[in-house]
Parts: C-alpha cells; sequence; structure tokens
C-alpha cells in the first residue's frame, strides 16, 4: 500500500509532540482556510427533526447548483449527469467499479494520488504507469509512452489536474494529446479536477469536460473538499456525459442508499458563495507558493518543480533516502523546539527506486509557518546525518 | 439487478401523485420516528469553521462511545476494533472488498437485501444462496444446506439478522448452528446487526458478537441509521476483533479519506440518548407491528409470515404476479382518492421464479396511516384483474 510511509510517520510524530516539540505540518492536504460563512449558516439553520435519506443521486437542487458552477466553467453539464457522491473519493471508487472489470488496466502518470491505488487494488484492477521527471515538471510523456501500455484489457486513462502530488498543470497541447490518446482507442478519460480553481501565472485551465467530441469518454471526479475548505462534509460528484456509465455508478449509489444528507445542505449553500470568497483563497494559496519556492530555493541542494496549480509541490532534498530522513526530522531533531514533518514521495511512486529522496510538501499552512517550517527544514539537512551533497 | 421492480415503481407513483392520488408509501425503510433530541441539538451546536477531515477510522471519542453501546449489549470490543464508515452500506462494500478476492463466493439466504448483491457484483463475489419459505417464517435450513454450498472459494456466510426483507429474528439455535459452520469451514460471519433493537415478543437477541471463540471469523455491520432514526446522517459501523481484517478495512478507509464529519458528530451525541428513547421507538414500532399483522390477517388470501424483528414483513398476496399488482396499484387503481406502494418481493430473490406473488412491506408509518393503507390494499385486492383466489 503507497501511503504506509505517511502511516509509518503519524506515530513518530505524535511521540514528538508528547515531548513537547511542535512540528509543522507539510504533509497533509488539509486546508486551514475558513469555510464558506453560507455554507456554515446553512449549517446553523439545519431545523430538521427526521434526518432521513436524501436521493441515491444526492438532492437535486444541489444536482442544478452543480450544473450552475459548471456552466460558469464553460461546461454544459445537466443536473442528470452530475451524481452527487461521498466526497471524490467514492466517485474514484464506483467510476472504476462501474466502469471496468478486475483483470482490466488503467494507465496514469508515476508520482500518483496514493488512494487511486488502494482502491484499484480493491477492484482487482491493475495499474500501469508512465514516468514522469521532477527535471521535467511531471510533464506528460509523449503519445508513443502511453501507446506502448495500451492493449485489449486497457480501459482508462487517469489523471488528477492540477496534478497531486506534483503541482503540475496540464495544458491545452497535453489535454488535446490525452483527448486524441482516448478517442482513438475508446477508452474512458478519468479526469480528478478536484483542485480546478487552483491554478496559479494566469495559466489557462483545460477540463477534460471541455472536449465536445469525447462525451462517452470523459468521467469527472470533482469535490467540494478543496474549493471550499469542506474536507469533513464529505461531498463530491461524478460527472459525465456517458449515460451508461451513470446508470453502473447510480446502482452502486442506490446500493449505499444515499450521501450525506448534512453536508450536501452546506454544499448547496456554499455554491452561492460570492466569486470573492474563492478569489481570496486562491490568493492566499498563491502567496503562499511564493513563500514556499523562495524560502526553498535558499537552501543548496534542494531542487523543486514549480507547481503551477493545486497546492502540492514536489521537493527532492540532498539526502540518502527521505523516508529515513522525514523519520529523523520527527526522532532525531529539533531546532528550537521545532520540527517539520512531509509526506516521503516513495508514497507516490509504484515502480521501486523512484523518487527516494523526494517528498511532497502541501503548502497549507499560513505564510509565517510556512516560511519558519521550510527554515527548520534547511537546518535539518545541515544536521542530517545522511546528507548527499 | 436485484432493486429494479423498486426503480420501475417510482415513475408510477409519481404520475399517481401529479394526478391527486395519496400514496401509502409501505416500500421503503425510511422511518418516520424523530431522530433522538440529544443528536439535533448536537447539530445545532456545531460551532467549528473549518469544516476538516476527520480520522480515518472515525473520531476516537465516538469509537468509545460505539464501544461503551456494545458493552452494554453484553459484548467487549475495544475502540481500536470498531471502524466508523458511512453507513452500513460502506461497511458492507469494505468488508467485501478486504475479506475476499474476484470470483470468491459467499453464502447467503434468499430473500436477502438486494444492495448486498449489488456490492458483491461490484466486487466480482459469487453469491450462492439458500432458499428460506415464507410458510417456515424464513427460518434458516439445515446445516446440510450450507455443507452442499461450502467449496474451496467459499470465504464468508452473511446474515441480516433481524432480517431484513423477511423481518426473521434467528435465535440462538440457528446462530450456534452458524457458528459451527464457520468456525469448521475457516469463514467470516458477516453478521448485518443494523436492526438489532427491533425485537418483538420478548424475544432474545443472540447477536454473532457473543460467540466469544469466532473473535476471528466474525465481522459485525452496524448503522446509526434505524436505531437512531438518523438515515441521511450515514454513519455506521464495522466491527471486528480480526485484526487482518480491521487493517483491510482500514486501508480503504484511509483512500476515502474521513466518514462525514457532521454525522459523526451528531451519532456521538445520539449515544448519550436516554434509553426511553429507544424503548419508546421499539415500542411504536410493536404497536405498528400488531395493526400491521391483524390487519393483513382480514384480507382473505393473503399469508404473512410473522415477523419477530426489523420492521419489514414479507407478504403473499393472491395475485398472479406482484410485481404488475404493485404497478397496477400506482398506475389503474385508486379507492377515495388513495392508493398504496409496496416493494415486490422478485427484488429481493435471486433465483428467477421465487417470490412472485410476494412483496415486503415496511411498517415506517404510524398506526392509522398504517390501518388504511392496508384497508386499501385489500380494496385493490378486490378490484385486481389478476386475482388468484
Amino acid at each position: 500500500m503507497a501511503s504506509s510511509p505517511i502511516r509509518k510517520l503519524t506515530p513518530l510524530a505524535d511521540a514528538a509532540k508528547a515531548r513537547g516539540v511542535k512540528v509543522y505540518h507539510l504533509n497533509i492536504g488539509q486546508p486551514d482556510i475558513k469555510s464558506p460563512s453560507k455554507g456554515l449558516e446553512a449549517l446553523k439553520k439545519i431545523d430538521r427533526t427526521v434526518l432521513e435519506y436524501s436521493p441515491s443521486q444526492g438532492f437535486l437542487s444541489l444536482r442544478e447548483k452543480i450544473s450552475g458552477y459548471y456552466a460558469r466553467c464553460g461546461m454544459n453539464y445537466s443536473p442528470e449527469q452530475i451524481t452527487v457522491t461521498s466526497g471524490a473519493s467514492e466517485a474514484v471508487l464506483f467510476s472504476f467499479l462501474a466502469c471496468m472489470d478486475p483483470g482490466d488496466e488503467l494507465i496514469t502518470t508515476e508520482p500518483t494520488y496514493a488512494n487511486y491505488l488502494a482502491f484499484a487494488d480493491a477492484a482487482g484492477i491493475r495499474v500501469r504507469t508512465l514516468k514522469t521527471d521532477i527535471r521535467a515538471g511531471f510533464a506528460l510523456p509523449p503519445v508513443e509512452n502511453f501507446e506502448e501500455l495500451i492493449n485489449e484489457r486497457t480501459r482508462a486513462v487517469l489523471i488528477c489536474n492540477p496534478n497531486n502530488p506534483s503541482g503540475t498543470l496540464y495544458g491545452r497541447h497535453e489535454m488535446e494529446m490525452l483527448a486524441e490518446i482516448v478517442k482513438r482507442h475508446g477508452l474512458y478519460l478519468f479526469s480528478d479536477e478536484v483542485y480546478r480553481e487552483f491554478v496559479y501565472d494566469g495559466k489557462e485551465y483545460v477540463s477534460a469536460g471541455h472536449f465536445e467530441d469525447l462525451a462517452d469518454n470523459v468521467v469527472l471526479l470533482d469535490s467540494f473538499s478543496k474549493r471550499y475548505s469542506e474536507c469533513g462534509i464529505r461531498v463530491g460528484a461524478l460527472i459525465t456525459k456517458n449515460r451508461a456509465v451513470t446508470e453502473g455508478v447510480l446502482k452502486l449509489c442506490q446500493a449505499r442508499l444515499s450521501p450525506p444528507l448534512l453536508g450536501q445542505i452546506v454544499a448547496e449553500a456554499s455554491c452561492d458563495e460570492d466569486q470573492s470568497y474563492l478569489d481570496g483563497v486562491i490568493a492566499e494559496y498563491g502567496r503562499r507558493r511564493k513563500v514556499l519556492l523562495e524560502s526553498l530555493s535558499a537552501i543548496p541542494g534542494v531542487v523543486t518543480s514549480v507547481p503551477h496549480g493545486a497546492f502540492y509541490a514536489m521537493v527532492a532534498l540532498p539526502v540518502d533516502d527521505a523516508e529515513k530522513f522525514c523519520s529523523w526530522c520527527l526522532s532525531d531533531f529539533e531546532y528550537e523546539g521545532e520540527t517539520v514533518m512531509t509526506a516521503p514521495a516513495t508514497g507516490f511512486y509504484i515502480t521501486p527506486g523512484l523518487g527516494m529522496n523526494q517528498v511532497r510538501m502541501a503548502y497549507v499552512l499560513n505564510e509565517d509557518a510556512l516560511r519558519r517550517a521550510v527554515f527548520i527544514l534547511g537546518r535539518a539537512l545541515e544536521a542530517y546525518p545522511g546528507r548527499k551533497i
């Protein structure tokens, strides 16, 4: 299981805290941003006496709001083409279960979001990966590399755009390449776009949903978690114009009865939040990203791929083994009573040996905390016995 | 897909309502009982500004409350042996995915809860069923019938006790038989006990969790939905002393990040509700059950298996085809502007041809509505052209 490095570190972090050491968490994707006030107000106003089931596909009123949001994003999806799920996680699992059979193959890039692998494993699906390189900004490989992996069991290409863990944004050229591949081979294009708004440097965002001629190929995986800093409400969505996929997913949704009632109420109200909320959130992450990149550039031997989206950066450290270094930071190091926790990148790679000196950093701390965390990381790198430079 | 009969009926029910016909719903398991006030008060008091992730296994404080509840039920489960899920549905799906591989086999009774079949299908698991008969009160078949189905791919026996859809309660004798079978063959015993409290006529409840020597076999599937009339909060639990199962399920839980935050807060507070709440709920269902059975006994040609648990009854009607009858009630019949919707039992059977004249009734309406609904059912049976008596 790919996420095991973090699980091994958690008890070390707990032990460090028990010793009174302050731990800066750069390892997790839990934003500290406040949830939108419209969502929080709607929560306060819930006045039901029976907390009953909601429709399996999600409240129509919520699906209408999501449809409206997509229209603002330049995509035409009707409420019938939108299925509300328990977070994007359920959308991922149900899309795998509904669209593929055990033994079928899925192509994605590496490093990848570890939880895809857990769901694919559970569904008996073989994940084939294409390596992407930190020095090339984790850009997609050329068409030929995809073609080499495609065989009679290949059913889908899965992307996360902007990418978790790398922060890479796939632009128009790359999306057109993917469109061509899935069209030519009749594959699904599962596109996890939960970080859709988190795009920096004025870059254009090209959604898989923008390709009108891929109506039967594209399955969008979406969530309220990051956009509205509402990770806990567990409301996501699976969006597709492919009726057979909607039908298949709906069967699973009916089997699990309904998505969370309370979360849906919060989500629906959040859709009415002023655009200034989201503008403010993205501006905040933009400043944090700047702080992170500037602070990291001051540390000798550190290589960072400039992330154009999401709120993650993959960082190569001048160490023998990033897993060992991350453990050491928690168990053997502190600077003025403080230390830092990052996610070893091995949890995001499938091929053994890849990413051994890399970590993923989530810039979910405020600017001051982030600057301090990276400063401490620099001190740790100076002190670490396994330093390689 | 087994639940399709109901899905075919839903548009007919909507059309009837659009014509101004009142439809009594005996087809669904959504209780009309109020959720506990302690849960609703906790919801009102939520004062968070970031609706963030909770731990993948669920809040420790909630798992401690569940552990305490189990202690009161005479079972010793530590918080570490309890995993909070998005309803019992997720507990079912994750137990299938974690404990079985595609091609593995699961034994359960027929009629069965249709959603098990959807999840088994999605997980590539073959469901083998043992027929149970309405005239025998849907009692479990003898050991030999189980043994006949067990082969090298058999991994588990799945029961729902008290049973949905039949309302049958498996007593000590039947539970001991199951214990012997799963022990002898090294199988899991998945026991869906979401209706655990809903037991009538002073019958004893024997949980699979009461068998101390089945620690590695038993996986309990539980939920707050029915016990506390909180179907919408999507909080359930998977409970087992088998550490490997907990580990496997936890991997899936980590992949889906966390169970619903808001629902967990409501669930935790609900655990503190006075016992009088639950006593009142069970007494209410006891009265409804009496009304249902008495009212049905007044209709000629109707055969009912007396349900000792849950809030369902399977009823054989004097009709050619229950699916047709249920459709006809919605599309062609009304009595003083009212009609009734029940669930055709074919949705709960796998073997074609079984249960053709049966329906499942959920006694989730108040006594007056229930009496009226059954009266109208009697009128419908008199008028139905496909009557067989």
